[in-house]
């Protein structure tokens, strides 16, 4: 089995395409976000990627079918700039599987001539804020400049983990060029007025609108999902552990 | 050396054949359940399956001789479906490894011309009762609504695990349809009594007919060598560790 | 790099050679027995085995040089039997490493035509005795009855873990026979006493000679050797400790 | 993706060139020597090295820019030898993937035709001294007489893990020879003192030229840079970690 499975489901010819991820993180600041443009703009699904390097497991849907982990590219058809949207439940499950998906997404960002890249995801303070600032992070000093009118902080220190680390740093060899959007948030809630404060600076460089009205509202039906979600699995969880011990009481010297 | 190596013992024509998954999983109810189907049909082995997925480690036989863990296919000449069983002592042990026993799995299902897969499962719910219902996930809407029929409960949320999960979510990647049998369990025990409502379940869709008599016998047994097992291995096993600190006294800083 | 690299030093012609795994294992049995044998028998090295499997370091020796970890094969010119000894100061580090090293060295039981093979440890049991018994598990029948005339005490139940267990277990895949030897052992000791009752059976088995004097001595030695190394070892483990602290930072949420 | 990508900036002609390695280790000595040798040098970097074996993450730098995590060699024109330095922020993550880096930071040291191989440590002793000693680890008895002269110690006992270790280990395969000078230290603290003395002992061998004066500054603005980069990323990760217990309520069964 290969390390990661492209499902192509249609090839738009899409112009100028700006690639934006969303995969989950600090405060699931970037899905919210991404998830949201999706919604509102009602992208289309064109590309399905899974892995060995995802979880291994299926999410159960609400009409009783299943659904296998997976990353999920949409398109959508701007005026300026045509979007394609990353987004999934899960990031890679090792460090060295973060980059096996980080390249095969830029594969698939190569091959629609995406000339610019936008990650999200959220800065965690520990602190509450009003109002959430967005900083930034790029691939170079032009971009750095271009986007400080935007009101995007940017200053030194600190990492970006994952995906939205990943695609910059990898993008680079290539001669992509990206940007890291984060919203402050505290980081030990699901925050979608950091999302939010996001989708604002970065629909502002897009030039395209997006209505907010519901995003807030989708953020707390994440949470309600998430924490009845967590109830089942939570009990799946203790049963598989419990069945284990039966079965692996096997020493723990191999790791 | 190869990740799966499967050894072909017999190659049977097999008509409408029909795989039926039982590898150990929440209460063990899937296992209980394929285990005792393969005793009453008299299943006949030919397939083995191997891998350097699974625990490095042989057991110990009855007679003094040893056994590689592995995983084994048998197969049983129905009147309407052939059947092929899947059975093992373990799971894959990383998450990767999951995915390619599942695809190997899936080559050999292809290759017999499988034509549906039932994975067996228990749904852990904390709490015990009497008549323990029986839930399901399927691939696709046809198949939620032929099942519904037999009492099968399908409701969305929450997420499948190992094997039982990733057959049905790569077997869609190939066409092929499944469902997954989950008998309503507390989690804590092994199931019999779960692992049999799942079996009344899967006969009469099946228009089969098992003798579930030795059925609570064999769960008992599977306990009571199990908790055997367990003392004898709990002592390797502390031994072992206990080595093990004299010979790696080295930092954990790689992990 | 490959996973597993030979370096055969010397290509002796053997005859009806068995093969005699002495790696690290319970109360260190197994590898007391064979590197005494080796001592005893001025056994000559003719192959190493390094692996990045293995612990990635290198031993400083007395005289200020380094040796990087690997496994090693020495060859003994008998009678009836030549022997091929195998040794080292580490097993596999993962579990498909297990594998992986088990099926290399098989590869080189296959080439020296080995007939047999004899993996040694221990089997612990908590509890502390004077006249260690020897256990045995076996890869086929004929040779448990075989065994079993030597006072080996052949039972049920349980499981052989790492080298001593995979070598007969990937052994059968290759219709190469073999026996384990477990000396009766405490679990949280170094155990001369259960080496010595390993190998009195064993040179019974073989009919060789082999003095027993100094083997008592050399497990003081090794343990006295081994709390020093483990001294300076652990002080070092606390320093890299130390510094990963402060260079990784890094969430752990990718394991 | 390949495990190991190098990226070859330039390709200079090196006269009889040492090798001389830095990366991360116990009181981060090695580092901090020879990032100073690499500032006071003015060398040049010539080739990255960046791998799925690192932390899949990239730094902030302070004109908001990021870089990927990598290795880096940098090489300098002396009188006798010329010199390439080996420098980074981690060591690979995994055991494997220190073999798997080291092997590769071994062919670029063939294809330069280096002919000794210096890695620099600390070693850690749980004591602080006001001046500290140099011990030795070589891959040759004439080696180990030869710098004896310098008044570095050699004795037996102990390891050396991580690059330190297996690019004497693994380059003895080679046939390139090396040594491993490590300063001691206290093990809990990022030691200058420690450094400069692994310099002075090692700027004598090669007869060059180095001013220490900055050196204990340098160590400072380390520590205080670490520390304030450790509060920025602790905060990160405690987000992080809070998010996975939202997305991955999943099993712990698969490791």
């Amino acid at each position: 089995m290969d390390y990661v499975i492209v499902k192509i489901l249609e090839e738009p010819k899409l112009k100028n395409p700006i690639l934006i991820e969303g995969l989950p993180g600090i405060g699931l600041v970037g899905k919210l976000a991404v998830d949201h443009m999706l919604d509102e703009l009602k992208a289309k699904k064109f590309i399905e990627m899974y892995s060995p390097f995802l979880p291994p497991q299926v999410s159960i849907l609400e009409d009783g079918t299943v659904k296998l982990v997976n990353m999920e590219f949409y398109y959508w058809i701007g005026e300026k700039n045509d979007l394609i949207l990353l987004v999934g439940d899960f990031q890679g499950i090792t460090p060295d599987s973060q980059y096996q998906l980080a390249e095969k997404t830029l594969d698939i960002a190569e091959k629609f001539n995406v000339m610019r890249i936008f990650t999200l995801g959220g800065f965690g303070t520990g602190g509450i804020t009003k109002r959430p600032r967005v900083f930034g992070a790029a691939t170079n000093r032009r971009l750095v400049e271009e986007l400080r009118k935007y009101g995007i902080i940017f200053k030194g220190g600190g990492a970006i983990f994952g995906a939205s680390g990943l695609l910059l740093g990898l993008g680079m060899q290539r001669d992509i060029e990206g940007v890291c959007l984060m919203g402050e948030t505290h980081g030990q809630i699901i925050d979608a007025k950091s999302a939010e404060a996001v989708l604002r600076v970065l629909t502002r460089i897009l030039d395209i609108d997006i209505d907010m009205t519901e995003l807030a509202e989708k953020a707390k039906e994440t949470e309600h999902q998430m924490s009845r979600m967590s109830k089942i699995i939570s009990e799946q969880k203790k049963a598989i552990e419990r069945q284990q011990e039966f079965m692996e009481e096997r020493p723990s010297y191999i790791r």
